[in-house]
């Protein structure tokens, strides 16, 4: 049977499968990042177990993506001091040498829900993790968005709501979509997690509105079939809807869209999209 | 000698013109934009002195440019009513049996440096027109930026300047960037047209600031090599170096990019990007 590899690699935790053609995890682990050092061996020991005909990884990042750098395959300028400029891909190539897909662990969640779940039948999609911090991933006509480098699209610029007091916590652009909406801001600025806050606590509208101007903005420049907005954050379910009615009022029918609750839309894989993600990337690889 | 056709379909003007495979321009018309019927007439009986092959087109928006579509090629939603639901390629097409090429006018611009101008060493870059409105058109590994549609994001939402207290003049969005950096929205800020105010008037600096938002979402979002501002408000070229600084600043040196004065940058076909895109287009097409 062919068997696939695939690495999920958080800023947290490396949750690491082996998978066949089908995209069904055969096993997976779950392993802490801590050094590349301590957390590769782990990884190694549980590939060594199989044989496996190409790899998939989705990274946390900044990471370089340019196949023609010299530092293709690295994790670049991390504020994780001891992964800053850690060869990903060739370490791992001085293991196994088989075809490795490299990725954004959001461009990882999107390719799962593309090949396996909510975006199966779209072929232009962007998804946000919005959890500690934010990020993006976007595929235009079954291809990544990749220019110069992947997008960074946590940090946009928006509006800022006329209530909210609070200065952000980006530290370097200090009020950009994700100094005002990522988990950090949300605690900075009520002074508790999320998940204590009130439904009704007009916070969650100042967010709401944040999101939304990033989905109404993505939906600008990127003209996609289908936002899905998924981390932690994300997990207070009732955000969704606040989100969806902030966006309808700033669209104010400009944008010809599907309807509000098809285009914007949470993740439907139950936190398994990255991984199943990096597994079919792992498997278009080996095509 | 094999001869193509090119419309770049304006508001207020079409330029139409005849070229060669070396994108030379054989003849070209200039022709009021006043009714559709009025209009077509003298582009065609312009194109009918030729033996084209193919005809490329970059048409003022919105425009329907999904091929499934039953309204491809037609101009959709314009507040132009005259122009509203026309069948511009359907109409042509009736005249000419060649292959046409149909994409927004900002493409054209974009496609036009792309084959001639500072693009030219590229294949991911953007193009803003900034003038009554503002368009923009992106391409990423040298394919147009569509999904859904192509994109609108003249109408983004950005972060306003403290100072400013102009409410904005978009019809849908009020305040957003084609509300508040746009040609009429700078006149009606200041009382005055863009090319009355002086260079040190500190309104440029409020213009340059939501521009330069533009540019970074821009690059967050799209990840491109090189963004060029064209159209009437860039005509005040001393606003070019003030977008410049306010982006550095607004990057704070978070996405690594090239030096600014080649990133940021104006057209250089003196006017001449659109319809040489369109050219290039209609050559492509015979391809």
């Amino acid at each position: 049977m062919a068997l696939y590899g695939a690495i999920e690699a958080g800023g947290t935790k490396f949750v690491c499968a082996i998978g066949d053609a089908q995209l069904n995890i055969i096993e997976t682990i779950t392993i802490p990042t801590t050094t590349p050092e301590e957390t590769m061996v782990k990884v190694q020991s549980f590939f060594d177990k199989y044989e496996i005909l190409t790899i998939g990884i989705g990274s946390f990042g900044p990471i370089d993506i340019n196949k023609e750098s010299k530092t293709y395959g690295f994790i670049t300028s991390t504020p994780k001091t001891a992964w800053k400029n850690f060869d990903f891909v060739g370490t791992l190539k001085a293991y196994y040498d088989v075809p490795i897909a490299f990725t954004t662990d959001v461009n990882a969640s999107l390719y799962g829900e593309y090949k396996a779940g909510i975006a199966k039948n779209v072929d232009s999609a962007v998804y946000y993790t919005i959890g500690t911090g934010i990020g993006g991933g976007a595929m235009l006509k079954g291809r990544f968005v990749e220019g110069l480098s992947h997008p960074e699209m946590g940090h946009m610029n928006i509006s800022l709501h006329k209530d909210d007091q609070f200065e952000g916590s980006c530290p370097y652009h200090q009020n950009c979509l994700e100094g005002m909406a990522s988990g950090p801001a949300i605690e900075k600025r009520v002074g508790t997690e999320g998940k204590f806050i009130q439904e009704d606590d007009e916070v969650w509208d100042i967010i709401a509105y944040y999101i939304a101007q990033a989905a109404f903005n993505t939906t600008l420049l990127l003209s996609p079939e289908l936002i899905i907005l998924g981390g932690g954050v994300m997990h207070q379910h009732h955000l969704l809807d606040k989100i969806r009615d902030q966006f309808v009022e700033i669209n104010n029918s400009y944008i010809n869209l599907p309807p509000i609750d098809q285009y914007i839309a949470e993740p439907s894989l139950e936190d398994k999209q990255g991984i199943i993600g990096c597994l079919a990337l792992a498997k278009e690889e080996h095509k």
